[in-house]
């Protein structure tokens, strides 16, 4: 498998001038630094760098090579790519920019091309390399990162390098990092389903611009997440962010809320940016599962720690009140002016017994802790940075640092980070961390699986009778109605369903049928349907008049299908009128969707407490709804040339369902 | 005036143990170190430290002495304060703990007396010091900030000193630091006077726990934003910070969401953390101001430039295309595959030439601009920096840059920050910085005038008709209605008014009208009326029947009115049923406002655009609504024992309004 080769490599060539100052020799100079074995230089004069010799061809090498790191010009890179092919090389790392993402899409067909020949796996071209500390592969021109248990997936070099750099600023240690550039080589899936085997990965970290193939990217994602944290930046979320994707690597980004939802979906954690990514990747990295929400805050000072309280709050942890047993504990040890309510503020005096006592008694009964010292000139640092570490071993919970404030702090963050211990810039930071270590202990719905294929739409818009029955069919609820061509038929059907009637025309040439004129509600009798029916034929198209029963419910429901060009089907569900038109108060979910998933979406619309009878009403059946939100979400399976649906409105009341209008679209030729 | 000895003392003592180590000579060595001038020191020992001599009593001090700075144990800080209020001090800071915050509420008290008797201004106790970098008094045992345009208050000693300590490390350098802790002396309100009026002071950064005068600290408030922005954090925003809170400083917190109204309204800037805080100090106290919203990128890497997109378009800024003019000057000296549209990509061929001449293009047509670097092994990062100096002092116009990753890289921060431009840690830090920038120059609505008493409400609930008689008397529009207190005169109210009638009991025993059977609507006829009345008048405590006719209207709204502990009268308004029960889509303000205000409010609900005409209802007349709004906020100031107030519901059809129901209760004696 040529991917394992691009991070295990036995040697190594470096392609592009090696003269000092050069791409080539700081390459060189950085992979014989790190202590990387193997190296060897590849350019036209056949210039070496130390311990690296120089060669004209990577043919002319004797050693075992199994990776090309590409620094050369665009114009000689599918060259150098064959010539290292032809020496053995089955893995290459293409740093060179000028390809796609110069308007040059002939070059990059030509690696592709090149690459497929000799059965080279290769990242890039525009990509920023690739490190692996675990064995001193420092194949990149950005930071040197310390070992670690994070790996970093980035499809740009410089938010790659961002990332290492702030890694190594806050003392985050690495695995792997690997950037793909363009991504016609290895792309995203190929680096996540590689990173999800690795022994030294114990979180993922990835910074994405665009998924290319998204069904096949969250069914991977949603195994992943099932063995470890996958930490997400996904960019290009708003208008403006859009564009700048657009212009800077060719590829367009699907709409953001999809995205959000399938992120969370597969069970990703998605984050707005770097300085988030990087403290999670310090708990998840770092910390023990926090299996409780329950948080302890331990203190010195009261502002920092009111602040933490305060965001904690917010993010769903639970700051409650020590029991009474915990609070005569801490009774016995602290001052009698110490604030015993959580947080526990052990007042200027707490030193390190204080923090470790406070600590211990705290994590019996929470989930976590945050511990928070503001540096005195009362006290030293370092030993309450031991004592910290010390509770936090002896009682096997996460506890979240932040050491702030004053000259010997630096000292005490150092030996804090060497014990493994994750540190925080500020309290808030430190309790947002822990919200996604506890978030990610919850147990997420199973996915749904599609169903067989089970017949077509065809192109356009199917009549609404078809679209009925296409829904009655498929398990969904829909009145007993009638399609009447002639005005005896029509009178024949009010005769046999109970009036008042709706009448609605039956025309292909009429796709707005309220906004035209096609719709006459309340019919009473025999002769409003008379007048009802000759007013409908006569409309442009008109093929018939669909009669049913006047309905209605406590609540009207919209469902939604669509497909999105990266993910493909997707399912949305609101409460109709305000709700989804001004409120936009709308579920949306990659479908299919399982029962339990349509009712977490149902969950999480605002109006949810209307559902549930917060007005009045007689509360939904939210299993039933949920169900038929779930086999709704199949159709774009069972009919897979279906474009667009929808019922709107769907009315419900209580356990009683009804689709009273539906649309439903298949895909042009 | 002796807030301001407080900040310029001809000479110093600090009252504590001078031995080695102890706060005293900690205190005295900064102090020296920092370089002030005329320092003693006072302890039982007379112990001096460096150039400070030591002596028992203040009063052996021939030097001039305006403030003393005390760390001496509580129990004998009164006795230090006086004896400095002999020898003349009339400036304090009292740092000592073990007062009001540990129980001794009497040991604050003798303080409050001391200082009294002396003239003595003090700050404290349990407080962190105060410094002044413009006349190296560095009474603080807090990190040494660099001197600089911003100025901190902060209620918390732990919170100002990660603030400092933050500030030195992103290089914001601090004109003033003065922390407070428990208040007894001077406050919040003498010291943000203070400061509005420092010419040393451009920008004012406080952190808040609680604000004990809520109105004449908002007054003021106002008066210092309009000369200088004020940057606030203010802890205690949920649950478990209140708690903190509480136990900590001894003061309730007011309920948050007046905290933010409040501030809001006095054109502060409310911010999250500490960390937001110094990025917009940074902004506000070396950029010029951002007049228009639009916003130009320029970078050399693709990635963070989308980040930073995304961001800035959540924010409301505009990243929007450049000019074709401008397009046109880019291309001529950018490599054909540079981003051209907005964020524009340098590429990593970008350099100092190229930052500076993009920015200068872009400034002509932005508002303000990101220059974001990202250190490349192609070129060095220093004269990159130069040239995004030079371009923002050219163009005059705000330039907030962020320099990440390289090994030259440091170098270049410097630079920047001794050319006074502010450095962000990120693309998404900086565009939120200039955001508020942004914000700041908007028009704020004038604060409205109370009004002057008019009446008395009397202790206890109005009756309705007395309700509603008070709100028409103060303009508000109110059904014509009759209390009728027999069968006849209710016979007779039905002939005036217009059938159908609604009904209600009126007794101070029914304070929930509709839930206790004492309200008939849709009376159509005499005999219905009399059914209803001979119900209603056999209710607990009934007086009367309230008659007027069935109204409606195309939106029912609800406008409420309640006193906060902290900030008095509050007016509040939502539209009924859903949205204010459910949605919680309510809209608060410190009363009284004006109808500017008001209309803010009401533009603020997310409900918005039903009122104004989406849901295919005639508009609502926006300005009538508020002027109505602006003069149901008044009434607490016409009748100062107002309690509490609603007016549920206010029908509301295009420019017609009705309060149909009304409930005012008095304050009880």
């Amino acid at each position: 498998m040529s991917i394992h080769k691009l991070f295990y490599p036995k040697g190594v060539v470096v392609a592009g001038s090696a003269s000092p100052g050069k791409l080539g020799q700081v390459l060189l100079e950085r992979l014989l630094k790190a202590g990387f074995p193997s190296v060897f230089a590849l350019n036209p004069k056949a210039i070496g760098w130390g311990a690296a010799p120089g060669f004209v061809s990577a043919r002319q090498i004797e050693a075992p090579l199994d990776l090309a790191v590409i620094v050369s010009p665009a114009s000689t890179v599918a060259d150098v790519l064959a010539d290292c092919g032809e020496a053995g090389v089955r893995a290459a790392i293409i740093i060179s920019s000028g390809f796609g993402e110069a308007g040059n899409a002939e070059g990059e067909r030509q690696l592709q091309e090149v690459a497929a020949r000799y059965g080279i796996s290769y990242t890039g071209p525009n990509c920023a390399g690739l490190i692996n500390t675990g064995n001193n592969l420092l194949a990149s021109l950005e930071a040197a990162p310390p070992p670690g248990a994070t790996s970093l997936i980035s499809q740009s070099g410089a938010v790659g390098g961002v990332m290492m750099d702030l890694a190594e600023a806050r003392g985050l240690g690495l695995a792997k990092f690997v950037s793909y550039g363009n991504g016609s080589g290895v792309g995203e899936l190929d680096l996540l389903a590689y990173l999800a085997n690795d022994p030294e990965t114990k979180v993922i970290a990835m910074y994405l611009e665009n998924i290319k193939q998204g069904r096949e990217f969250l069914a991977l994602l949603r195994q992943v997440t099932a063995k470890k944290p996958v930490v997400v930046v996904k960019s290009g979320r708003t208008g403006s962010g859009q564009r700048a994707t657009l212009s800077h690597t060719g590829a367009l980004a699907g709409s953001d809320q999809v995205y959000d939802a399938a992120l969370a979906q597969a069970g990703a954690i998605r984050v707005a940016g770097i300085e988030d990514m990087i403290d999670l990747c310090q708990a998840f990295s770092s910390l023990s599962p926090m299996k409780s929400k329950k948080l302890a805050i331990i203190t010195n000072s009261g502002g920092p720690a009111v602040l933490t309280a305060d965001r904690a709050d917010e993010l769903g942890l639970e700051v409650g009140e020590p029991s009474p047993a915990c609070r005569e504990e801490l009774a016995s040890f602290l001052p009698s002016h110490a604030g015993l309510a959580n947080p526990i503020d052990l007042t200027v005096e707490g030193d390190a017994a204080a923090y470790k006592q406070a600590l211990l008694a705290c994590l019996q009964e929470n989930g976590a802790a945050v511990a928070l010292y503001v540096g005195t000139p009362y006290l030293p640092a370092l030993p309450i940075a031991q004592a910290i570490a010390e509770a936090a071993a002896e009682s096997g919970k996460p506890v979240a640092t932040i050491l702030q404030v004053g000259a010997d702090i630096k000292e005490a963050q150092k030996y804090l980070l060497q014990a493994n211990l994750p540190l925080f810039l500020s309290g808030e930071r430190a309790v947002q961390a822990l919200a996604y270590l506890a978030r990610y202990q919850e147990s997420r719905p199973a996915a749904a699986e599609p169903l067989p294929q089970k017949g077509k739409i065809g192109p356009g818009a199917l009549l609404e009778p078809e679209a009925m029955e296409l829904l009655k069919l498929n398990g969904m609820p829909t009145p007993p109605f009638t399609l009447a061509k002639s005005l005896e038929e029509a009178i024949a059907a009010g005769a046999g369903l109970t009036y008042p009637l709706a009448a609605k025309v039956v025309s292909p040439e009429i796709l707005h049928k309220s906004g035209q004129g096609g719709v006459i509600l309340n019919t009473k009798d025999e002769a409003q349907l008379t007048e009802a029916f000759r007013n409908l034929i006569q409309l442009p198209g008109a093929l018939g008049v669909l009669l049913y029963p006047m309905l209605k419910g406590d609540f009207e429901l919209i469902l939604g299908l669509s497909r999105d060009r990266q993910f493909g089907p997707v399912v949305a569900c609101g409460l109709g009128g305000i709700y989804t038109e001004i409120l936009r108060d709308v579920a949306l979910r990659i479908a299919p969707v399982s029962q339990e998933e349509a009712e977490t979406m149902l969950r999480q619309l605002r109006a949810y407490p209307i559902l549930s009878g917060a007005r009045g009403k007689q509360p939904v059946d939210l299993q039933a709804l949920a169900r038929l939100i779930s086999n709704f979400s199949q159709l774009p399976f069972l009919y897979p040339d279906l474009q667009e649906a929808d019922i709107n409105p769907l009315f419900v009341s209580g356990d009683e369902f009804m689709a009273v209008d539906a649309r439903i679209i298949g895909m042009a030729i």
